[in-house]
């Protein structure tokens, strides 16, 4: 069932309809007034004829007809029996303000799966409860309470946001509007116990006025329908910027006592929007602060930023912020350097950062001229205009108009930073993209160019399907040569080992080694052996084999675990140790990860997550992320580090996960050398039900026919 | 000579005074007019009897008397003229606008040059050339042509601004202006060619009524006068902050060529400003966002923070937006969350965030109620009250009395976050810090409790004395066991060794160890000698010293070098190897780095400055700082290792390049366990002229004589 009833209906019934416009019963019919609102209205209260002038009804059965949604403003019981009311009637959908269910405990939660229940026996879609409501600015269904839409006048225009929280909807709104930026969807869903904000999602993306997309998050139960709603963004060229809260571990629980819902490890979240194109922004201000940015729809994802200002300083403090936000500064080809010097005043600065100098007083038209010469530039993707400081005797007006149209006519992105807001208004005015700082503006082109980068990849890989966890969570441990049996038989690369249970079982082995051996004893009891003495390395023909293993069987047997052999390879060189891992996370599926290895693993973390399907190519981006990506660049005339053995490594991961009903792996190390490496150790945990797996079921079942 | 005659003239003389109030002569006559300037005001123009009507004057020697302060608004040679004569007439300072000096190249600097001499033979000061004046809003006297005093009402006030550049001086006066924040001292100095930023920064810090400085710079050549003005303005209780231009390459570079300025490498410029407890901001925006935090003047820097909010989702964006900074969030004690219990509904959250939710609607009291119980924690150091959405029927008023009330009595920061212009404006005007999001409040409250600590740490540590390099730079480069003998001379642990060149000499070195030996070749003229196969290593008395010293030889003549000998030493042990090594900045003075040793050193640097005097705390908060720190914290069961080698290696580096003729050390290895660590090579360049060197050149006279 799509959710047009509730974003364009053609009629609207408010279940508690007030004649107080500040009352929740009240805003929504005072909201569709005021915004004209074309459809049928028609506000239920048992106790007025009238309502802020409209006929009013009884109750819902009294109505005219089928309302496509009613908006349900009563708390308790009685929103419960409009619900069943509604469901039973037809209605397409139903907003439910009401709070008092899942976010107040099991009891609240039981309540409003009944209520979801309700619905779906009647064929009708749920809003909330606890949500602020759905406004359409484009049709006048404004099925919401916020407060923020008569503090912040409404304008229809190109931008959406859907959020979970009803004040972190309207505060974007209010940002927005603050800033002259027309928005027609803000939409709060609650607690989200049917319509999703991925949901939502999908079905504004059907609204082409719709140019940029803002998500609120605070739980993330379905990324199946965000990684849709992605993927039709990518299509319609509509960029998505998500803010969800609980970055933190306090955030976290916090979010998860407001809201009930799961808490997924933050890292993961990260990777599934970098993998389906959308934008994570760290903080509301970043959630919009781009806007007018992604409308101006401009390109310069190519090439570098050019700086222009009518102050050395600004120019300075542009460019170190382009360096600390990493974004490239264009050098001007020889060609510009030459055009800027016979045409700007013998004492500017004609290399970027460009400086007009308080030039532009006299001749504002400077201003428009070196901007074009920039613009013209191949190797130039952005212009930055800072005027830090101007006002009478400026032609304002004059240079706003100029860089608009050079903005117009490259197709490249020119933005504004000024302190004084009169100097943003006139730029605005024009279509300039502005700011109050240097700063600010390179952030949002930094964060617009390199989004851009994130849809590209996301569009060349394809979005692939994402995988919950099917086989129930953490199974029992394998010891380390089931382990590596396994991760070998998914193309990770295993170190050539054999278990040992005997001296002459060891003899044999160390005789086929060139060199020294290690030896380890088995356990899947003992993690960490190396600390317990359980790892002896060095082991050649000279030393008694006899010895050794009486010495490993001792060490266990005092720790209290029986001893069941060793495992015996040889010892690998290595100039860096590396590990990859991975596991099945219960919302997003499997989850590989690749990092520096050794002690760096647990003291000083560096690693990067990967959510298979994955490309060769996307382990090479992960390895280069990595603090210890110039070890596979190589430096100081050293080789660099072989990423082969970790992408196949990562790719068997990968497929260990989705088919082998495994819930964890961890090669943990692989000793690599730039000319090879393998994992010498590996730890596998099953799956809990590794039948439900589907790799790992079919395969048992065609066995056993 | 003091620099009251800029700062508080008597009498101001304008050469070049203009009618029109636009122009660069009459636009301080404008503003000196309408501040009320009480003293004496001359305009100088020839051509008429009355400037902006006043009595005008032909030539300063036609003056009723000699003016304080004399502002030089003509260009070139007229502008030498006016500074030649106002010095031999005795005027106490001059304030050149004129640009073309300095900035435009070598002529230009000669020029400057001249009028710095000539002004110093009549004892008078100058400020600028190219600059755009000084501005005191406390006396009117605006010896300044700024546009922002046109474009942004002034209002006289606590915040003192100084800045070479004129447009950075006018953009953070707009910015603050904006946010209805007071400002008394506007200056900006151009060129410094006499009086520089610091010097005025320490000439403001007597005006009692400034209680926030902020500067703005782009090359720093006199540190010993800024840290002078830090010193002051810790005694005084004044907060510095500074933006410095030229934090990237680029941006030094661009620096550079405006300002014709020495670039000091950024990171030493950034240990300066710790050292001396100033804040360097990294934009303008950061220059000015915490300046109501610091005019409140409340304390909090110990103690987490306290999250009160009407809405849970602004809670947990505010909890993670602290974590994110690295700012502690305070868990309430039982007795709090008692109390929050019996004061608020049932619905409301009571574990920081608070979540008040829409409750306050209907009683706004719960705000100020329930930030009170949190104020009174001892575990709280700061609030933050986050009103997400809010407008009619929210007592705005009231919430904003009560949370100002809270501060005052419990002497802690409330600070408010709210996306609407109008609730922020009720709040500042009870004197609350009002910020647009949680993100940027939290960053406000992290900066200045971390400023705190700064400035209480160079507080304890004394500001000490800041040397140029007085050896001239870079001498020549000792051998290996040069270096190494210098080192411990300094109290450097470094690894027991012998130089031989003998096989005699080896062998009886072996004979004295436990275990096996390196041998290195020895030569000033290699660096990286393991790359060239010039460091044997376990070379026990089962080798032949013969066939070790022919190896080495035969290598170190194929690279062309002669064979010096080699140094031999025992395998030390390691769990890290550590650098510690140092230079003298021509500017700064001895620098001293401590970091993570081996390949990180030039792949993935990880290393901390510190800039001598230093204490043994000063050198473990280094480490501290460092991505390797929880090496010397212990984990996992491992032993930390120890800083007390690291410790000695740092102070014994910063002796070696005060006193000892030292241009730079490197100490690369020291190999460190937790029981120890001593250097295993060392590479000393000694100083140019060492003589000039106070330490060496005291010592050689000794000894001579």
């Amino acid at each position: 069932m799509t959710l047009t009833s509730v974003l364009s209906p053609r009629s609207v019934a408010i279940v508690g309809a007030s004649d107080n416009t500040d009352k929740i019963g009240g805003r929504p019919i005072y909201y569709m007034k005021r915004q004209g609102y074309a459809g049928a209205l028609w506000p239920i209260n048992p106790g007025r004829d009238r309502v802020q002038g409209l006929p009013a009804f009884p109750a819902l059965d009294a109505l005219p007809g089928v309302p496509d949604a009613v908006v349900v403003a009563v708390p308790g019981q009685a929103a419960i029996d409009a619900v069943t009311q509604s469901a039973e009637m037809g209605v397409g959908a139903a907003v439910i303000i009401a709070s008092g269910f899942g976010e107040t405990g099991p009891e609240g939660k039981a309540a409003e799966v009944r209520l979801r229940d309700i619905a779906r026996a009647g064929n009708m879609r749920l809003i909330g409860p606890n949500s602020q409501g759905l406004a359409n600015f484009g049709t006048g269904a404004i099925l919401s309470f916020s407060t923020m839409f008569s503090e912040a006048d409404p304008q229809d225009g190109p931008v959406a946001i859907i959020s979970q929280s009803g004040a972190m909807s309207g505060v974007p709104y209010g940002l927005l509007r603050g800033r002259g930026i027309g928005v027609r969807h803000v939409h709060a869903t609650g607690n989200d116990c049917d319509v999703t904000v991925s949901e939502l999602a999908c079905a504004v993306l059907d609204d082409p006025e719709v140019r940029l997309l803002l998500l609120y998050l605070e739980s993330l139960g379905d990324p199946a329908m965000l990684a849709r709603a992605a993927a039709l963004a990518r299509a319609r060229g509509v960029p998505v910027v998500a803010l969800k809260a609980g970055r933190s571990e306090r955030g976290r629980r916090a979010a998860a006592s407001h809201t009930g819902a799961i808490a997924t490890p933050d890292r993961v979240v990260d990777a599934f929007f970098a993998k389906h194109g959308i934008w994570r922004a760290d903080s509301m201000a970043e959630l919009v602060h781009a806007a007018d940015l992604y409308l101006a729809g401009t390109g310069g994802t190519e090439g570098g930023l050019c700086v222009i200002s009518s102050s050395g300083a600004s120019g300075v403090l542009a460019v170190d912020a382009a360096d600390l936000a990493g974004h490239p500064v264009a050098d001007l080809s020889p060609a510009s350097l030459s055009a800027l010097r016979d045409t700007l005043p013998a004492f500017a600065g004609i290399e970027n950062p460009i400086d007009l100098t308080g030039a532009i007083l006299s001749d504002s038209t400077l201003l428009p001229r070196a901007a074009k010469i920039a613009a013209d530039d191949a190797g130039v993707g952005a212009l930055l205009v800072g005027l830090p400081v101007s006002g009478k005797g400026y032609d304002v007006e004059g240079m706003a108009a100029g860089a608009a149209a050079i903005s117009r006519t490259s197709g490249k992105p020119v933005v504004l930073s000024a302190a004084q807001p009169r100097i943003r208004a006139a730029f605005a005015a024009k279509g300039v993209p502005v700011f109050e700082t240097d700063h600010a503006a390179i952030r949002a082109l930094s964060q617009v160019a390199r989004h851009r980068a994130l849809i590209a990849a996301a569009d060349a890989a394809g979005a692939g399907p994402v995988e919950r966890d099917a086989g129930g969570g953490q199974g029992r441990t394998l010891s380390e040569p089931d382990s590596l049996a396994i991760a070998a038989r998914h193309g990770v690369p295993v170190v050539p080992h054999r278990r040992c249970t005997t001296a002459a079982d060891l003899k044999a082995f160390i005789a086929t080694q060139d060199g020294p051996v290690v030896v380890k004893a088995i356990s899947a009891a003992v993690a960490h052996k190396s600390d317990h003495g359980l790892v002896l390395t060095h082991i050649d023909a000279g030393r008694d084999p006899e010895t050794v293993l009486a010495t490993l069987k001792e060490r266990m047997e005092a720790l209290g675990h029986p001893f069941e052999g060793v495992l015996a390879a040889p010892m690998v060189p290595a100039e860096r140790e590396i590990v990859v891992g991975g596991h099945v996370d219960p919302v997003f599926g499997p989850v590989v990860m690749v990092g520096d290895g050794g002690i760096a693993v647990e003291a000083m973390p560096d690693t990067a997550l990967l959510l298979p399907p994955f490309s060769d190519d996307a382990v090479r981006q992960a390895l280069d992320s990595l603090r210890i990506a110039p070890l596979f660049r190589g430096f100081r005339g050293r080789r660099p580090l072989g990423a082969a053995p970790l992408i196949r490594a990562a790719q068997g991961v990968a497929t260990m996960l989705a088919d082998g009903g495994v819930h964890s792996v961890d090669l943990n190390p692989l000793r690599v050398t730039p000319d090879g490496g393998c994992a010498v150790d590996a730890l596998v945990v099953t799956a809990a039900q590794p039948d439900l797996v589907k790799g790992a079921g079919q395969g048992d079942a065609m066995e056993k026919s």
